[in-house]
């Protein structure tokens, strides 16, 4: 019995699932704090907007993996962006990368 | 004169140099921060796992934009890995996604 996967899709499914769940623990790890100065806004802003182009380049050339993997991150990456934004909001930090990060003294 | 490239080409051209630039900005922030508490260690290890996968995945198809997207972001990803362990340990924080958060007082 042969596999259904080839080597090149067996080791694409395996990076895709890597380099969208890996964002988990980030969203994970903001809502646990409540706190996301450390955090780029100009990143997470970038990052989801590229997801976005992705997921239209998947529908573009009809790849599910591609559709499907972009628009998991989509999500995770949005989520963290609005995190950011209603945590700096709520600790008065403005919600920019040139922000002194978190609103704290070192001890 | 028709453009050389066709339009998914294009569309995927666009979302490779967001999702591979987006980390430089983190990079900065951390670096000029000094401090990391706030991001996980998880989703840029298993991150720099994943974009290490898909550079494979891009030897494997022969596909030169692959590899290079994910050479830059296997870079960088792996600065912000590094960078955080550094700022973990120079601030007694253990470099685990368990620690509190940014070694600070609330003001």
């Amino acid at each position: 019995m042969s596999l259904p996967l080839d080597t090149p899709t067996l080791v694409g499914s395996v990076a895709a699932v890597c380099t969208t769940g890996a964002f988990v623990p980030q969203v994970v790890r903001v809502w646990r704090l409540k706190s996301a100065g450390e955090i780029s806004l100009t990143t997470f802003s970038v990052f989801a907007f590229g997801t976005l182009v992705w997921l239209v380049y998947g529908l573009l050339i009809g790849s599910v993996p591609v559709i499907l993997a972009n628009a998991v991150t989509l999500v995770l990456a949005l989520t963290i962006v609005l995190l950011k934004l209603n945590y700096d909001r709520s600790e008065g930090r403005p919600p920019a990368d040139r922000s002194q990060g978190p609103d704290c003294q070192r001890v």
